[in-house]
């Protein structure tokens, strides 16, 4: 899908709410804390749904226009009943989605038209770790993912790589998949 | 939601193909080296969908059971039309359902009924980062995840525990979270 030419809105994106948002955040960084949240319920076998709604930020509790369930799965061959993507599968979403956004944006902030963006992600993953039958040197997640990108747009070829890659380094999904993140689990029981 | 006891199936797992399969892969571990895919295509400003079909496993192409999309958007207070979760909301997603995946089958594996499993999951992030507004001392993504869990099924605390500890250390997710993980990115234009 390509979207129509409209000065006012470079690329679909409010470029004068977007700068005056950054001075905003300038002025006062605090409103720049947020927390994204989400509630899984389990669904039976490997099937689990996520819900999406409420967060934190810019001071304040919000909430999403809309409230949004996803759902992941194993598949057949993993003995799942196949119902939806892997939860892997979900990590190439937010790779990809991520960095289209911040190419979006940041081509809309350098007046820069663009007509597509599409992306493919692959991820190769030996299952050897997580099936526990590896001998420590195969890790549980993805070896490695590749990311290759379509642009199109009224820019040459150096200005639309210069986009992407000023996207890859804004970019909070490049940063929690290619650098230690600390998660904490707590159980509940009973 | 609950699930009912089985014998043949605790769980909703089917256990005995659970195990067979472990063993298969056993005698032939190249049969574990998996390829997942997911393409992106931008819709317009920082909304773009994912769509979820084809991967490689056990030496051969597969496909899922259904085409399934799913979009990602920024919120309005971020100068998105929030059509969608953020790219980073779908990354908590992929983290529960990763770990509820596991807990379900490694309790089948020790023949624990569960009868829930649920979760929160809290990222905080400071998006000085990605607005390019810090000095470089505050990361682009999240400055950490907690995840909290709701377990009940027919074994004690202590097992219930044991089978989420053993779920992290299993977990695809909960690595590429927690450790490096390359993303390489190419760029085709025009």
């Amino acid at each position: 899908m390509t979207t129509t030419t409209d000065d006012a809105r470079t690329n679909g994106v409010d470029t004068a709410t977007l700068l005056a948002t950054l001075d905003a955040v300038k002025g006062q960084p605090e409103i720049a804390e947020f927390q994204f949240r989400a509630t899984n319920t389990w669904l039976g076998g490997t099937h689990s749904r996520s819900s999406f709604w409420g967060f934190h930020g810019a001071m304040q509790e919000m909430e999403h226009k809309h409230l949004t369930e996803v759902d992941a799965d194993h598949p057949a061959v993993l003995v799942g009943q196949d119902e939806a993507p892997t939860p892997v599968e979900h990590l190439l979403h937010a790779i990809a989605a991520c960095l289209t956004s911040g190419i979006a944006n940041i081509a809309a902030v350098r007046g820069i038209q663009l007509t597509r963006v599409s992306s493919t992600v692959e991820g190769d993953i030996d299952l050897l770790g997580i099936l526990g039958l590896s001998d420590g040197s195969v890790r549980n997640g993805y070896q490695q993912l590749k990311v290759t990108f379509h642009v199109e747009g009224d820019a040459d070829d150096a200005t639309l790589r210069g986009i992407v890659e000023q996207s890859r380094r804004r970019s909070a999904v490049y940063d929690v998949l290619t650098q230690p993140t600390f998660v904490a689990i707590e159980v509940v029981t009973g």
